[in-house]
C-alpha cells in the first residue's frame, strides 16, 4: 500500500531505485516565498554522497540534482516541488552474484517475501540511495526553518567503543565538517578515523552513534497525543537504514535515575523562562519547551562485508556469498546529513502544524 | 490540528480528560467477525488501573468500560467500535495548588504555551489517564492478532540500576503477572520490589525499562519506506507518557559491534528459514523476517514527588510546589499493558496493511 | 478499513448504530478558546430529529446530546471533543421482517456483500441516524466559523416537480425555519407541503433538492489540486444518505452555455473586487474568490414505502416486503441541517488549512 | 499545506507547471506484478494531448512520458512509480499580457490571493496541463483494474444544448474514438462537431457533459461512511478543471421522482442477483451492488475567449484583455480520457481497500 510519504502539512513523497535513471522526491506543502537555490541542495547532497573521503565507499555518484517544479525566479510558489537526483555509477553486475541469494542482515529476504519480485540490483527501495531524496527534501526544510531561526546540527559522537565525553549541548559544531568522520570532538575524531581505517582494512565494518541538537526552536511545537514532537522524530530516525535505536534528553540513562535528580526545575532568567537542567531534551508532554532539543541515534555496522559469509538462496540451499561491491566500513559519517535532513523535515512539518491555531 | 488518531487501516481516535465523565476511543477499521467480549477489555484495563498493588498509586479507579457500538451479538460488524471508560475517583482539589504554577518536568508549561488555556486538573490530555483508551483499543487489537497466531508479551526488565540478565527471547512470560513489578525474572522481581518501596518511602521516584517480545509474526509485514515496522513501533512507544528511548534487536549495543559479529546468518531448518542469531530483532529493511520481534523502551522517573520542589508560576515568579497527590513511585509496572496495547495496535494495523497486496 | 473520519485539520470521526445505546463523534482539531454550549448543539440536533412535524417520520427521538470532553468552563481547550447522542425510541422488532431480505434500493444487499454480517436493525451504519453525529459536529464547526464571520444557510428549493424560481443569492433565509418543508420561498413552501402530504397519504415518497449558500467567506480558501473547495464540498454532500448529485455555481446549466455569457467579469467596487455575475459560485480554480458560495444537492425519494414491494432474500428467493416502519415521505426537510453541518465541517477545515501559510 | 495527493492505498502525488521542464507524478501503492508498458501510458496521453484534432487547441505538445522507477523488466515491483511527462511547446510570451491582470473566470485572482506570488505563465498549477499527470497515473490504474475485469468508458454526451438520447448503459463505446468529439452516439457526434466549429469560428466557447460507465465491478466496493464509492468519484470529478457538477444513477432527475418508480427491485437471474432497473447507478449505501456504475459530469465553457474582455489588474484598475493564446473551443472531447483516468484511480484505490478485510 501507499507508504512512501512522510509528514502531515509539509509532506515528502519519494520514488526511485539505485539502478534506475534517477531518484525523485515531491515536497508538498512548502510555503510560498521561501528562497531556494539548487546550489544549497547540491551542497547538502555532497555531504551524503559516496566517494567523498577515504573512509567512505569508493562508488562515485556526483548526485546531481535539478528542481523540476515549484520554484519560480528563485522562490517557492506554494506548488509541489519535484527534485530529481541522477543515478550514474551503477555497476549492476556487482549484484549478479546475489540475484538468487539472501545476504545476511540485509532486506533481500524480507523484500522477496513481501513483494514476490526482486529488483536485486542495489537492493531496490531498500537501498540507502533513497536517502538522497531525504537529504534533498531536508535541504528545502532547512530553508523553511531558517526563516524561523531554527538550526539543526548533527555529528558522530560514537564509533564502536569510542564515544565523546562532551555534553551534547556543549558540542562545537564548527568542527563537524572539518574531519572525515564528522565528529564535533576533534580529538576523538582522530581516534575514530584510525579505528574505521583499521576495521576497513580487515574487510569488516563497525557501528556508531549520531547526536543531533536543535537550537532556536520556540516553545509550543508538537501535537499530542499522536504527533508528539519526539515521537515523530523517533519515527523519522528509525526510518534511516541501519538505525537501531533512538533516545532523547536523558534517554536510556533516565531508567536508572531518581525523580529528585531528573526533574528540570524552571527558573526565570533575563532571556525568559529556562530550566536549570535539560534532561527533558527540550520536550515535555510531546511539546517543545523552548530549551535545546537533543537526541541520539544508534546505527548498526554495515551488513555487507569484504569477507565471505554463508547464507541461503531462495530454495533454502546453503551458499557462500563472496565479499564484493563497494560499501562503507562505517555508516555514520555519511548518515550525519541524513539525520539532519529528516529532523529538518519533522521540524518544518511541526512549525506549519503549529500555525493552524495561530 | 487533528492529531488524536493512530494507524492507517486499523486506526484509533481518542478523547477524554482525567477529570471529565469518561474517556472514549473509536477503533475504526477492525475487521468484521472478530469475537470481542467486554470482560477481556476490562481485564486488560485492570492491569493498567491505579490502586492495583502497594507499589502503585493509591488512587482508586475501577476503569469500568462499555462497548457502545460496532459489536453485535459478541462479534465485530466492521463498523467503528466506540468504547467508553468511566472516570470516577477524581480529586480535582488535589490540583488546586498547581492551578497557576508549572510543575518541573511536567507538561504544564508546554500545554499552556501551546493552547493558551489550561485544564490543570490532572493534566488534561497530558494525563496518563489517556492510556486507558489505548489499553482498551489494544485489547481489541490483541483479539485481531489472536486470529493470526500473533502473541505480544511485555515485562519490566529494568528498575533503576537493577536489570535482568536473561536474554529477551528466553524470558518466561508466565512469571510477569505473578509479581507486582511485572518482571518476568522472578528473582529480580523481588529486588525491584524492595527498591521501589525504598524509593517510595523517601517520597522519591525511579525510572525503568520494559522489554516487549512479539512471537508468531509471519515474514513480510512492514511498509517501506515510511511505515517500516520498527519505525511505527518506535513512534507508538515514544508516545507513551514518560518514555525516553526505544531500541530494537541489538539496539544501542549495535553501535559498538563489528559487522562480522552482528550479521544474522540464514540457515534452513525443518521449520523453515531461520537466522542463527537475531540481532535484527525480527525486522530487516523495515519488514518482519519471521523471527521473534523484540524491543526495549526506557522510562524516566515520575516527575511528581512527595517532597517540595521549586518552580515558577505563569508570571515567572519563583514558587514552592508541595509534594502532594497520589502518584506512582515507579511508572513501569503499570506501563507494561500500555506497551503491549500500543504494540498490538501497530501490529494489527500492519497485518491489515499486509493484506492489500496479499 | 478505517473510513469513518472526515477532514484534514478539523477532523471528525464517528461511530454508532441506530439500535445501540448512543451515537458518538470525536471532533479533533477544534481550536482552543471557542465558546461551545450544549444548548446550541441540541438546537441543531432538534432541526434534524424525527417527529418534529407532520411531514416527517413519527419516530420519537429526543436526540439528547452531551459533551464528554474537550470543553472546559464553556470553552474548547484544543483537546478532542467527544459528543454522545442518546438513542431511545428503538423499535428493533420493526425490522424483524427484513432480517433475511434485501429491501429495494437500500444498502441491505451491499452491506451484506461487504461485511458478511448484518445488523439488520435500522440498517446499522447505513442508517440515517449517523447524520446526528454530523449535525452535532457541524454545530461546533459553525461556532468556529462564527468567529470568522462565515454564515451557512441551506433550504429546500425543490420537491418533486416543484421548484422555487428565486435565485439562490436572493433567497431570504429567515423564512426557512418558518415552515415544515424548510423552503425559504414561503409561497412555494405551501405547495410543497401539500404535495408531500398527498404523496405520504398514498404510502409513497418523493425526492427533492436543497440549495446551500455560504456568505462571508474570504478569498483564498481551498487547497489545489486535491483539496479544491468545491471538490471537498461535493464529497461531503454525496456522503449524505439519499443524495444523488451535486452542482455548484452554474452547475449542469453551464454545459449548455457559451463562454461569452458565462464568464464572471471582475470589477472594482467600494467594498473591494467583485464579479458582475457569479456563475463561478464563489470558487475559481478550487479557491474561494470572496463572492458568495452556492451549490445544490439532489436527493432521491426515500426507498422505504408504506406499500408492498417484491424483492429477494439472502438465498435469492423472491419475496414480498410489506410496507412498515416509520419513515419520512420526503427526506429533504430534515436533510437541511445535515447539508449545513457538512458544509460547516468542510469550511472549518479549510479555514484552518488556510492558516498554515497565513 | 500538502494537498497534491489523491487516494488512500493507491495514491498519486503530482507536481509540475505547464511552463517548467516537465510534469511528474508518483504512483504509490501499485501492487507488484502488474504489466506496465510505456506505450500504453503514451497512448492514453495522446488522447488527452493538445493539437490532436481541428476542434482542439493547436498547441503542439507531444507529451512524451518516461517511467523513472517502480517498473522492472516490464512489471511493477511494489515500489513507487515515478512518471515524467515532458513540457515542450511553451510559448510563455503568450501570457505576458496577463502578467498583472486577472482573467475573468480563471484562477488568476484566487491563486494570487492565496499564494501571494504568481507564476502567470500558463496558470501555474491551475493549468489543465496538470491533468496529464492524472492521465498517466490513470493508465497504470486501468492496468490494475484490467486484472480484475473492470472496464471504464467515458464519452461526450452533451455539448451546448445538444444531448444524446441514448441511455448510458446502452451506449456503444466503440464509436467514441471514431469522432473528434468523442461522442459514443455517431449521429449526434456530427451535429456536435458542427456546433463546436461554429462557436470556435466566433471566438467563443461552449460547455458540455461527459458520461462514464464502469462495467465488471463486483459488489462490495466502497467504504462507508466517509469513503463511499460515489462520494470519492464525485470528489475526483469535481477536481477536473472546468467541471461544475456530478450526478450518478438517476442523479438530479431523482429529485422529481416517486419512491414507487425509483426503487430498483432485486430479482434472481441465471447470472446472479440483478436489479430490474438501475436508478441506483450500481451503488447503494456507498457500496457497489454489482450492477453497472454510471455517472455524468458537467463542464462549463472554457473561460479564455478569442474576443476582448474587460477585467481588473492587481491594483483593481479596469483593463481590457485581448483574445489571444491557443485554447480549446470546447473542453469535453479532451476531458474524456481525464474522466476515465480519475475514475480508474478511484476504482483501483477501492479495489485495494476492499482487500483489507479479505
Amino acid at each position: 500500500m501507499a507508504s512512501n510519504s512522510l509528514g502531515q502539512i509539509f509532506r515528502i513523497t519519494t520514488a526511485g531505485e539505485s539502478h534506475g535513471p534517477s531518484m525523485g522526491v515531491i515536497i508538498d506543502g512548502c510555503p510560498p516565498g521561501i528562497q531556494v537555490e539548487t546550489a544549497f541542495i547540491q551542497q547538502e547532497l555532497n555531504r551524503r554522497r559516496p566517494g567523498q573521503s577515504d573512509i567512505t565507499t569508493q562508488r562515485n555518484e556526483p548526485d546531481n540534482c535539478s528542481i523540476v517544479s515549484g520554484v519560480y525566479e528563485g522562490k517557492t510558489t506554494g506548488a509541489p516541488i519535484l527534485i530529481l537526483i541522477q543515478n550514474k555509477d551503477q555497476q549492476s553486475s556487482d549484484y549478479d552474484h546475489i540475484e538468487t541469494s539472501f545476504r545476511p542482515s540485509h532486506a533481500d529476504y524480507t523484500y522477496f517475501k513481501k513483494y514476490g519480485v526482486r529488483d536485486h540490483r542495489g537492493g531496490g527501495r531498500s537501498s540507502a540511495r533513497e536517502t538522497a531524496n531525504w537529504v534533498a527534501a531536508g535541504a528545502v526544510a532547512k530553508l523553511v526553518l531558517k526563516t524561523q531561526g531554527i538550526q539543526i546540527h548533527a555529528g558522530v559522537t560514537g564509533v564502536g567503543a569510542l564515544t565523546t565525553s562532551i555534553d551534547p549541548i556543549d558540542l562545537d559544531w564548527a568542527h563537524t565538517e572539518q574531519n572525515s568522520v564528522r565528529c564535533p570532538d576533534p580529538e576523538m575524531a582522530i581516534q575514530m578515523q584510525s579505528l574505521i581505517e583499521e576495521i576497513r582494512d580487515k574487510g569488516d565494518t563497525v557501528g556508531g552513534v549520531i547526536t543531533c541538537v536543535i537550537n532556536g526552536c520556540p516553545a509550543g511545537l508538537g501535537e499530542p497525543v499522536f504527533h508528539k514532537m519526539h515521537a515523530d522524530l523517533a519515527k523519522a530516525m528509525l526510518t534511516i537504514n541501519a538505525s537501531k535505536g533512538f533516545e532523547y534528553g536523558s534517554g536510556f540513562k533516565a531508567a536508572s535515575m531518581r525523580g529528585s535528580e531528573h526533574n528540570d526545575v524552571w527558573e526565570k532568567t533575563d532571556s525568559g523562562e529556562k530550566t536549570r537542567t535539560n534532561y527533558s531534551g527540550g520536550i515535555q508532554g510531546g511539546i517543545t519547551n523552548g530549551m535545546p532539543i537533543y537526541f541520539r541515534v544508534a546505527f548498526k555496522p554495515v551488513s555487507t562485508l569484504m569477507t565471505d559469509q554463508t547464507s541461503i538462496d531462495a530454495e533454502g540451499n546453503e551458499i557462500t556469498i563472496a565479499g564484493k561491491g563497494r560499501h562503507d566500513p562505517c555508516v555514520v559519517p555519511r548518515a550525519v546529513p541524513i539525520v539532519e535532513a529528516l529532523a529538518a523535515i519533522v521540524l518544518a512539518d511541526h512549525v506549519l502544524m503549529g500555525r493552524v491555531w495561530g
